[in-house]
């Protein structure tokens, strides 16, 4: 379950007077951060504490992440001289990160530890927009106004994704989820011409070693172009049913969701109607093609959630029959 | 177009100081700033100049509209007492809307005036996470919890929009347009159950004297549903191409949308060639079964868009053969 440290004291208590950029950097504080959910919950797996814009950072991009706000780039990218002033990620830039994932790794014993890193399209938003945007204008105005220099910068974020992956991956993650926050403000015609292309060159970069995991929200319209974008495991958030998403994504994938985030706030009873429901779901999709099913949210762990409730959710996973 | 207005320098002139509620309940503040647009753009309907929220704060709700916020509400409703205790709407308390109404209908003449009300979901959610929420965490809980408690508070919501839409039709508005803004969170057995017959009942009271506009955002998932709730025109977000609206939404609908209103900062061919691809697919939702198409975009306008690409893309559509 993605953030969901965010919703506990102990993390709360360890970011206290520390910045999310300055916790992104410290190789201990990952480490502790990115095992804290897993010893509160049992979860099967552990995914790395991070931030989209770690990347750019690293690379020399002047940004920082502000409470509150989000990320903030000092001098947002919106002409060609700006995407040919863009600086390359260079391995050793990351370096506190994979010391982080090595510390993990002699941490988890047998749980994987999923890497991580942000989409171009969502990198370029932030970047384009200099920081969170509702709309994205600005982002689609170049995308569809100025295509080259959209295609030139895209092509420079790939490159950086894939080196913060590979980073990740030499230092011993075992699955690596690419995360595409906001895909679902495009349309389908728009997503196929201007996104595609670059997350497909993200995992054929990556190569098929480890199961790559894609993921975005409110993408129900995108879920066909974004299992062809070479993942084994799709995300699906709670709009769209387990059993229309096979349909979607198409046979052979695995699909990872969709509970509600919010249906943790409704009470055990509605928790666990809901978690049912899902693995029911779940048993069909597989029976309608899908390779697999990994229970999860449909999006992050909202921060207000009560970290009982979280805990109870996944022994409740762990007692039902696993659809595999 | 909705939110036409606040690209514009007069509308923003005309506001300095004034706050948004006042402005709302102002009579002549209203009769001027919904003609703004029209004037600026020879756009072929008005839409009344209101707020979501301004039908709860007439019949007696404590809230406000914080600049840079929304609105916010002083007692969030929460329990079934917070339900009972909620006031009804008297045609009376909404009397400066209906003279806004009256004054519009004098000055606007051949052109026909839209009038407005936020659909019980979305007014619910503001009620109960006391704000503009991201995620609705509250109101799911609410809903999916304590569902008795959720159909009161929808029941009392749905009449108080029924009556806001009622005393705008007797001051003389020529159609209705009900705005789900927030319905694109639920998942469509969420928005079947919990919302569905209550959007239902309002379309129902208000009859087919006017025709009937009903809209929301990232609701392809739940075009269908829309489409069933009663409405003789359903809106279209950019996500979904109108060909495959008419299949979602049924024949003998007419859709309205669906420019992506990015695609107004992208440059005049960009728009040009975008405007007539949604004509295009206009035309072929016809073929499939559409009663008709209104040209508009996929949303509202965008705050920073230049008044004259509006007026020019105006001018665009009003040069293509009608689809009628």
């Amino acid at each position: 379950m993605r953030q969901a440290g965010r919703s506990l004291p102990e993390y709360r208590e360890l970011r206290a007077g520390v910045g999310m950029l300055e916790s992104c950097f410290d190789p201990e504080l990952v480490c502790e951060i990115t095992l804290q959910p897993v010893r509160r919950h049992g979860v099967d797996a552990a995914i790395l504490f991070s931030d989209i814009v770690v990347p750019l950072k690293a690379a020399g991009i002047d940004l920082d992440i502000v409470a509150g706000v989000g990320p903030v780039i000092a001098h947002p990218v919106r002409t060609v001289q700006d995407v040919r002033a863009l600086p390359r990620l260079r391995h050793e830039e990351v370096g506190a990160i994979a010391e982080g994932v090595r510390l993990l790794v002699g941490e988890l014993g047998d749980t994987p530890l999923i890497g991580f890193a942000g989409a171009p399209f969502t990198l370029a938003s932030y970047l384009v927009e200099g920081g969170p945007s509702r709309n994205h204008e600005r982002t689609k105005a170049m995308m569809l106004g100025a295509p080259d220099t959209w295609h030139a910068l895209m092509g420079a974020l790939t490159d950086i994704a894939v080196e913060f992956l590979r980073a990740q991956l030499t230092a011993g993650v075992d699955a690596i989820q690419l995360f595409d926050s906001w895909a679902g403000a495009l349309s389908l015609a728009q997503y196929r011409e201007f996104v595609l292309p670059h997350s497909e060159r993200v995992f054929a970069e990556i190569g098929d070693g480890v199961p790559r995991i894609h993921f975005g929200v409110g993408t129900g319209e995108l879920l066909g172009a974004m299992g062809e974008a070479g993942a084994d495991v799709v995300g699906v958030d709670w709009r769209v049913p387990l059993t229309d998403a096979v349909r979607r994504v198409g046979p052979g994938k695995t699909l990872q969701g969709n509970l509600d985030p919010a249906t943790l706030f409704a009470g055990p009873q509605v928790v666990e109607r809901e978690v049912r429901r899902i693995a029911r779901e779940a048993d069909e999709a597989i029976a309608l093609g899908a390779a697999g099913h990994i229970f999860n949210l449909g999006h992050g762990v909202l921060p207000d959630t009560d970290p009982g409730v979280i805990t109870a959710t996944v022994e409740l996973i762990h007692s039902l029959p696993s659809p595999l």
